[in-house]
């Protein structure tokens, strides 16, 4: 343990300067008890993160085989993945019109994560044979090493002649852009590792499409403008109902609810 | 499952209009495969969610007595847990000078999480007598109830005459406060009801200062300045180093680094 560097700014209630050397001595030892009890607790939740982690390598065992059957019958829909995509408010908003029709050429998404989870996972995207580049899979790992630090690393794109979606649109292309005209492409996500850390989009398809992406293919954008999207949303409506008295509580009479956060979801 | 309202801003690639309505048919059986598949995942979530909170409850009675010896110990050293709040960046934020003052009595704080966790918990702060309010424990308690929505509550402080922080202050009281002049007190925060379900002090103190107190008594300003708080944050450095190439992956030359997020960390 590092010596206390304490900063009391409350300080002038104690008698720091000579007295007390006795009281001094017997908070110093009661810091040393606290620090070993606070191993104890630290191995505690080692113990339970542990256990939890077995838990989960447990169910994502067992959760692959339907995953697989999922995959399989996706493969039936046509332009399946690239209508979730674009059902997907925060990843429509990364698409480009070329994106798009790129993006019907992806067959197969796979999110893998790795054996002990906590290290990292991969996005593999599976394409039909298609106009824009050669790769069958393109896959973007995420990953972080023995000393927790991220990296990130992808395939190489193989763009065919003329095609690469990630150049600069010229001029002629540019009327067909949907937003402003310099919006990159979603492919330039696979060449950026600036966030491996924190990779906003691949967090989005690990997180909330791989775990149910029919939620998103089957939501029009009708049904995001009102928020019904599916009922997983259900549970984050209703947030402005008052809770009534209880008990030996009770709530003070609330001048101070001036700040109004939270009472505006869905 | 509710009627599949698709709507593929990438139609005119298929022949939606009257034709093909075998290959409709077809597809709609297999969207209503992938829902079954889903439920099937949904069910192994679920489980594994219950094994999951299992565990947790089960490291949570385990470290309950670790919890007592450690308030023990923490109430032979005055001002413990004022200097901690004080060292701690965003709660020192919300401490007025008469809230330090007051918090000199705080002599304990106790996160108890409900049994089944997900539900909610209460923060009791208890004090010695002193010259603020009467009394001796003060508790907030946060409360999601069964279709998840959330409510907290508080005690009511019996405020002693002319000494209620929550009042704004005269204006000769003015001059004694740290920052701007209507800083609210911190203890406006058991009346304020208005974040109940994301509560950023409540969860600070549950999820940051709870698990490690001595941290934050032990920081110095000097220190978190310095970004070298304790060894947890160890992990959080050195974000920045460059992922060399293995395999069948490798880093595209990244002319689209320039985002430069999440390189300036600790």
């Amino acid at each position: 343990m590092a010596t206390p560097a304490k900063v009391t700014k409350t300080e002038g209630k104690n008698n720091h300067d000579a007295a007390d050397e006795q009281a001094d001595k017997e908070q110093q030892e009661a810091i040393e008890q606290i620090d070993e009890v606070q191993n104890e607790i630290d191995r505690l939740n080692e113990q339970a993160s542990e256990e939890i982690l077995k838990v989960e390598q447990k169910y994502n065992k067992l959760r692959q085989p339907f995953f697989k059957k999922r995959s399989d019958l996706i493969a039936k829909i046509p332009n399946f993945w690239v209508t979730a995509f674009v059902n997907h408010p925060q990843v429509s908003a990364l698409l480009t019109e070329d994106d798009e029709e790129a993006l019907q050429f992806l067959t197969k998404v796979e999110v893998q994560e790795f054996d002990d989870i906590k290290s990292g996972y991969t996005i593999n995207f599976c394409f039909d044979s298609n106009p824009y580049f050669d790769n069958e899979v393109i896959s973007k790992e995420f990953h972080l090493n023995d000393t927790g630090e991220p990296s990130s690393k992808s395939t190489t794109i193989k763009w065919k002649e003329g095609k690469d979606l990630t150049k600069k649109p010229t001029a002629a292309q540019k009327g067909k852009k949907r937003s402003h005209d310099d919006q990159e492409s979603f492919f330039c996500w696979f060449s950026d590792h600036a966030d491996a850390g924190a990779d906003e989009l691949g967090e989005v398809i690990k997180d909330d499409i791989w775990p149910n992406p029919l939620q998103y293919y089957l939501a029009s954008e009708i049904d995001e403008e009102t928020g019904a999207g599916d009922e997983d949303d259900l549970d984050e409506e209703n947030l402005d109902g008052e809770e009534e008295e209880e008990e030996d509580f009770d709530d003070e009479d609330g001048a101070e609810d001036d700040d109004g956060d939270g009472e505006e979801e869905g």
